[in-house]
């Protein structure tokens, strides 16, 4: 029975689960990059995942670890975004239903991602409110278990087997930095890292513009964002309470960076790495541009999470 | 003393000279492409390659191959491409001059590419001619070693380790397919895949309005293409004298492609991979996209051979 936090066994049950199931994604380097952060930066490049980012970590592991009775009813959830597709990816695996409800506006081509993977999409209002009703109706209608996008300790523990990848491929880091949206991927990292390498520095990055994990941080209290206004349309989400806990423990500081910073690092992830990445995943590398104190010189591992982009209408 | 053509000695040299100069490259997949080729294609990512393509390893070879006393007086080139940013970068790593010949109307990025690695550039007007009197008139001056792009078993056989490490991430393919300007890059892949998988199938890939490769290896006689016509700026070469026998020997096919299908190949690689790759480096997708009945169902490892683009003036 687990305990009510996430632990590092959790993390290593996922690896063996998500085992011939994702891609082991490659780390790449750039001395370009290098020299402009002032630091030496190891890329880890869950852009090339399975569905594109890192979710289908988390969605892949809480799909494996139902049991075979509560999983034959199927999963679902509610996300605009890569969520979404990386649990209708899982299930499909594992041949049950999935049912994904998206809000009306959602961007084409992402509701076209989920579609191709066979899961049902029930459109709702864009509101909160309505998300989380008509999940409620879906769960109620089916029997599906609810995999919410971050606030899951299977999800959580999932996203953390980026971490243990990493710290495979270059082992000798000093620091590892990650974006910060509902905290599923920084919390696994954060525990994950921490456990292979306890001395290791754990960072977030976070559009200003949504900083309620940065406040949370430095005051001590989980803080809200009543209205996130940022093209990283992956960390618009709020911290759950059950990532919220892990980040206040592990988590050395999350650094804020502006708009213009986001899409001047993914450009600049686009000319000089030569890798598509999403303005989430771009975040971490906006703020090590600028780098604190702390971070100059150092070895730092730097995820970039995703590579969802529309080619026909790119912000630079 | 090496025999006249190209062997697998000269590029198991050209590993052991390159080792901790170039970056090992990644290979990525994706099941969506499988599907889409009805193949399983191994992507082979030389765009993440030092200076952002391949080119890289021909011109580190040659340039670490110099006896000292004959790279103190320097090399030259004349490039409006990656060869001359390659060829300025290896210079610069062992602490000797370079020279580049640059056509005028050369693009401005790929000018400060060759600057920022320390070359001294020479313009020169945009013929073939021009390019040679003043390559010629350089080499005069200052005693300089010229490295050719393609035309130069050394760097042939840099090439060929692309290949050689391909082999060592996938070793059970059926087939490689790169694609074909001046044939160094074929002709150093050839030679490797075949010593180390002799069973394996080589391919080639050419822009139609580029089609010497094809219409050589078909007729048996080395042919020209008067104007080659192909946004795929790097495959605007001609075979030489010593790329073009290899080829003969060793190449099955060359497959040629439409300018639509190489754009249209390219946004793939960019929406689909999430990798920036040059359109030079999409054509041989663009020929898996409708392959041939020997490739299909195949494990063919495909070379990308650049990611050097202009984001500001995309094709699609």
């Amino acid at each position: 029975m687990p305990a009510d936090t996430l632990c590092w066994a959790d993390i290593e049950a996922a690896q063996a689960r998500l085992a011939g199931r994702i891609h082991r994604t490659p780390v790449l380097s750039s001395a370009a990059l290098d020299a402009a952060s002032g630091a030496r930066l190891f890329f880890k490049c869950e852009n090339f995942q399975k569905t594109g980012a890192f979710k289908a970590r988390g969605a892949g592991n809480a799909v494996f670890a139902l049991a075979d009775a509560v999983a034959r009813r199927g999963v679902a959830t509610h996300s605009s975004g890569n969520h979404g597709a990386a649990l209708a990816r899982a299930a499909q695996l594992r041949r049950i239903p999935a049912h994904v409800v998206m809000p009306e506006g959602t961007a084409r081509v992402k509701a076209e991602a989920v579609a191709r993977y066979g899961a049902t999409i029930t459109w709702c209002a864009p509101t909160l409110a309505a998300r989380e009703a008509t999940v409620r109706e879906v769960l109620t209608a089916t029997g599906a278990t609810l995999v919410h996008p971050y606030n899951d300790y299977a999800v959580m523990a999932g996203q953390g087997t980026a971490a243990v990848e990493l710290l495979q491929q270059v082992p000798d880091l000093d620091a590892v930095i990650c974006p910060v949206g509902g905290g599923g991927l920084i919390s696994g990292t954060a525990v994950a890292a921490r456990h292979l390498r306890p001395g290791i520095g754990l960072f977030g990055a976070e559009p200003a513009g949504a900083d309620d994990a940065a406040r949370s941080l430095h005051s001590g209290v989980l803080q809200r964002c009543e209205k996130p206004q940022t093209i990283a349309d992956g960390l618009r989400g709020a911290l759950g309470d059950r990532t919220y806990p892990v980040i206040r423990e592990q988590v050395a500081d999350i650094l804020t960076v502006s708009e213009e910073s986001i899409i001047a690092a993914m450009r600049t992830l686009w000319q000089v790495l030569k890798i598509v990445a999403e303005p989430s995943g771009a975040v971490p590398l906006a703020a090590l541009l600028m780098p604190p104190a702390a971070l100059r010189g150092k070895r730092i591992g730097v995820i970039v999470s995703g590579g969802n982009v529309d080619l026909d209408s790119l912000p630079f």
